[in-house]
Order: C-alpha cells, then structure tokens, then sequence
C-alpha cells in the first residue's frame, strides 16, 4: 500500500536497461519514480555507445512531458519538482572508452555519469565476476578510475569481478556504488557479491542496490517477499543504513534477442536459449514502487530509512562523487 | 662475410615495424631477405587496422618490382624464385579484433597470418607482460585461441604476459611462437621470457626469434656480438636448433613520435622522452644480413643450422599452422 505523501519521496532506481517509449516512461511515472539511471552501453565500442547516448536523448525529448535526462542531484530535483521522471545516463561497460582517456571526458560532456567498469567478460580496465580468474585492476584501468574520479563520474562495480573491485575501492577518491547486485549470502552465484566487496563498499560511503534480477533471487522471480525482505533487513544491519538501496535491473519490453545479446556478445558463437526475465510479483513493474515502499514501512522500517533505501542514498552518492569532481 | 650461395638461402625476419617505403624496401632486398613479417596494427580498432592493411597493401604494390604481398609459405617460394621480398602481415595486439570473433576471419581473409595476443596492455584476451598480474587467457581469449587455430594464422607472445603465454600453449592446436624476444637469463625484463615459457614454447614445435631491439639486449645497442652469440647458442642447446630464430624488431626511419606512440597510446597521458632506437653496429640494418649470417657461420653453427635459424624455422612453422588450419 502507498505510504501518506509518497508523492513528495525521492525515489531512484539504481539501474534499469528496459525499451523506452511511452508505456515504459509512464511505467516510472505511474511509479512515482524520480530518477532512473538507465544504461546505454553494454559491449558498445565509443562510435556505438555515442548512437546508443544519441538515441536515447532523442527518445527522451520525444516525451519530454514525461521524461527529461539528468546530469547533476540539482537536476534530479529540478525533475522532481517539475514531475518528470529524470534519466541519468551510464554505461555497463568501459568498453565505449576503448583505450582512450579523452573519451571518459568527452561521454562525461554527452551527460554520462555512471560507468560500470566491466560488463561480463575481462577488458582494458579489469575483470567480470564471469571470468574464472581476476588480475584487478589493469595499467589503463588505475588511469581510468583516477578520471572517472576527476569528473565525477559515479564507478559502478556490479558485474565486475571481486578482486578489481576490491581494488577500485580502495584506490578511488570518491565513494563507489554496486548498483544492482544482491549478497552472495543470500544467492551464491557470480553476479552477486561476497562479504569483503559489500563492506568496503559501504565503509567507504558507498551504496549497494538490490537487485531482482531473477538470476541474483534464490528461487528466481518466484524469491517470496519475506525472503528478499530479510535480506534487505540483514544488510541493513550489516552495513548501515545509508549504504542500502534499490536496483532493480527492470528490462520492460525488450525481446529475448537483447536479453541473449547481453549474454553472448559477438565474443562467443554459443546461443542459449534465454528466456524474456520474469519479475517478483511483489515488484513486477516500475508502477509497484509505491507498494513496495509500503511493503518496506510494513517490514519495520521507518519512514525515514525507507526514503534513504529508496532514492536518498542514491542522491548521496551521486552528490559526493559530484562535489569531488575537479578537486582531484 | 656474407656465406657463399647466400642467395639461394631462405632468409625471414621474424618481425619489423619500419616505416615502409623504397628506402626501407631495397634494405630487405639488399640484404637478400625472403619474407618479412610486418607489423600493421599495435593499438588500432578493427578500421584503424583495416586502413592499416589497406595502406600496407597500396604501398607494397606501388614498388611490385622489390616486393610482395604473402599469405603461404608457398607465397613465400614464388617470391624468393622472383626476387621479390615477401611481406606477411601481422599484428602486435588483438585489438583489430575488438570483441567480435567474426573479425578474425575478415582479417584472416585480408592476409593477415600472425597475431599476438596482447601488445602492451590488458586486453580482452590476457594479459601483456606489462601488467603487474596476469590472470590468463579470458573467456574470449580462449575462443579466439581456437579461432586463430583453425583459420591458420600464427599466435605470437612475444610481447604477452607469462601465464597467459603458458596457457596459450598448452590450449593451441597448432605451435606458436615468441617472434622477438630473448631469453630473460640473458637480460632480466619483462619483454624476455623465462625459461619456462620457452621451453614450452619449443617443446610443443614453436619457434622463438631472437631480438635485438635494444630494450632487450645487455647493454642496449652496445650488447657485443659476442654476448649476443653466446646467448643464441645457449638457447639452440637448450631448445634444439628448430626452435630458434630471429626477429630484429627492426624500426627503421620511424620518427620518435611512433616510438612513444608504441609506449603511450592514447591510453595515458604520461610521454617519455623515446630515443631513436640504435641497432648493434653487427646487425644495424636488413642489408646487413648476409654479414650476419657469416657471423653465425664463424661462430660454429654449421650451414645447415644457420639457415634454420635465419629462416627455415620460421617457414616450417608457418606451414605448420596452415596445414592444421580447416582440420580443427
């Protein structure tokens, strides 16, 4: 059920990667959703991930009665006010960087302001959670996290493999976020993060979204809610509060071609059959985040940890990779 | 003193990375070399390095009198019988390959016939002796292992990291080989290769060329003749006399611009001061060849050695790889 005044919360979807038109625009809307970081490069090269940035600007001011792109926490609110939804534009992938430091400048200019550093496989900068071994961080990729710091793009370590990602946060200047990944406690697959990553996440003023991918629920999108919810509650508990939040990895509407694409690459001819992802029916589209956060209140937290899990934290984060931008 | 019937001998450098013209051309001729093989691409996307071979090409035929384009060893044999010096392609990274492992037989197609895996950096492949980890053959490393295997083009090390380098060998079908580097015992830097990367390179029918890029000789340029044949005939005993060979790593009339190029790219915004490199003054150009072939001669090794070393290795290496290549 909708908590009194949900109007008025911060709401921020730590990632979602689904076709936007109208119905999924009016889906963030509906939701009361504030702010979605959307991904716009997932194996792109710069001259692709530049049309896909294009593209999605031009989607975006087709329906600019419902949507407007982000850059800064100043615009996010600016958003609010205004009830559009706002799309802060990242990447899955360093690959549109290619082996160019100009380029983290010039995507940071397009309004590029997170950036996973790998996607499922080992790049210039590091290693995938997929990979079976993890060298850390690369020679280009330390040069990288320092600009990505130095422009105040936010680093996200979701799909990156755990011993670059325990690299990136500690050298990093700025705190870095997990934006869609769940606890390998709670699901021990890849994708999801060990004990080690999460805490020095957190310790180091980042944030962590949950995830309902069903690859990263136990059981799939048939995870109950109880389940997903004691799990938020024990992270909650084991990292603090300010460092919890929410990513759904929503992929409304797109056809199982994407979904495979996101898997196979043009790197491997194998194909598998990959099934359109199911959603948890207590979080099934964009236009459930007012029951779930009634779900959140009626779990036992308070209003105001919930606002924090839901969107504040996320504009935290945002805010201080912002601030420290330039000052490196 | 150039060998009597020196003429008649097939001669192959293993690799250089001259700036081709008629002057770097008549070099080759003048020094009676059969086949080259040329570096096209070191950092280049797939359309830098399709330019790349695309420039190559132009300029090998605009002087058709002194050169060719091979892509067989019995290219290679129409060559020498017109007295023409073959040019086999090859690149210094994956890079041409970005992620896509389609663009390994567009390449293939193209003539290009050796590949190494990395250049200087992490790659999508493994990593580069550079890097201060090496975690091995990636996920799509191993897929373009196999690819490179099966369309017949010849994995290089040289510049590769030694645990990815060991991992190659033991996944190839076909032999690789270390086309310029030298043994770390003789000069401990990371572009030389411990003793257990090239026995295992030879010991699976490779081949590895000896360099005298400066960065890896004793002593730079100034590396005696004498130090430098000790070192060949330490390695033809340790190895067998199949399995050495050279590549000079020859730069001739490259401007220091290219040089810095090689160690920066675009990928740091840190310049060195790159001198020129010098060559030793016993092998200071191609047209000095027939004199070091004489050198070897003095030295001990018997004609028919010498010319393994000078090239045969390399051709029944090359013809190895193709003979295997479509089989697998």
């Amino acid at each position: 059920m909708k908590p009194a005044g949900y109007e008025d919360w911060l709401v921020v979807d730590g990632l979602e990667l689904s076709r936007w038109d109208r119905e999924t625009f009016s889906e963030l809307r509906d939701g009361g959703v504030t702010c979605v970081h959307a991904t716009c490069a997932f194996w792109e090269t710069a001259a692709e991930a530049l049309a896909s940035v294009g593209s999605l600007l031009r989607t975006l001011r087709a329906h600019s009665d419902l949507v407007v792109p982000v850059r800064s926490v100043d615009d996010v609110l600016a958003a609010h006010a205004a009830r559009r939804v706002g799309f802060l534009l990242g990447f899955q992938n360093a690959s549109p960087f290619e082996d160019d430091l100009d380029l983290v400048g010039a995507f940071h200019e397009l309004g590029v302001r997170v950036v996973q550093l790998t996607y499922n496989n080992q790049n210039l900068v590091g290693s995938s959670c997929y990979e079976s071994r993890d060298s850390g961080l690369s020679r280009f990729g330390r040069l990288l996290v320092e600009e990505l710091n130095r422009l105040g793009v936010l680093v996200d370590l979701s799909h990156v493999g755990d011993t670059t990602s325990l690299e990136t946060i500690e050298l990093s200047s700025a705190p870095v976020a997990v934006t869609h990944s769940n606890p390998r406690w709670f699901h021990d697959v890849a994708r999801n993060k060990p004990d080690e990553v999460l805490r020095a996440c957190a310790g180091r003023g980042g944030v962590v979204g949950a995830c309902i991918y069903p690859l990263v629920l136990p059981g799939g999108a048939a995870c109950s809610w109880s389940a997903f919810a004691d799990m938020l509650l024990r992270l909650i508990d084991e990292l603090g509060v300010e460092h919890v939040a929410v990513g759904t990895d929503f992929a409304r509407k797109q056809p199982p071609e994407l979904i495979s694409w996101l898997r196979a690459g043009t790197w491997t001819r194998e194909r598998e059959d990959v099934p359109e992802p199911a959603w948890p029916e207590w979080l099934s589209s964009p236009r459930a985040f007012p029951d779930f956060a009634g779900r959140l209140l009626e779990a036992g937290l308070t209003e105001a940890d919930t606002r924090l899990i839901l969107g504040e934290n996320w504009l935290r984060v945002l805010r201080e990779v912002e601030l420290g931008a330039g000052s490196r």
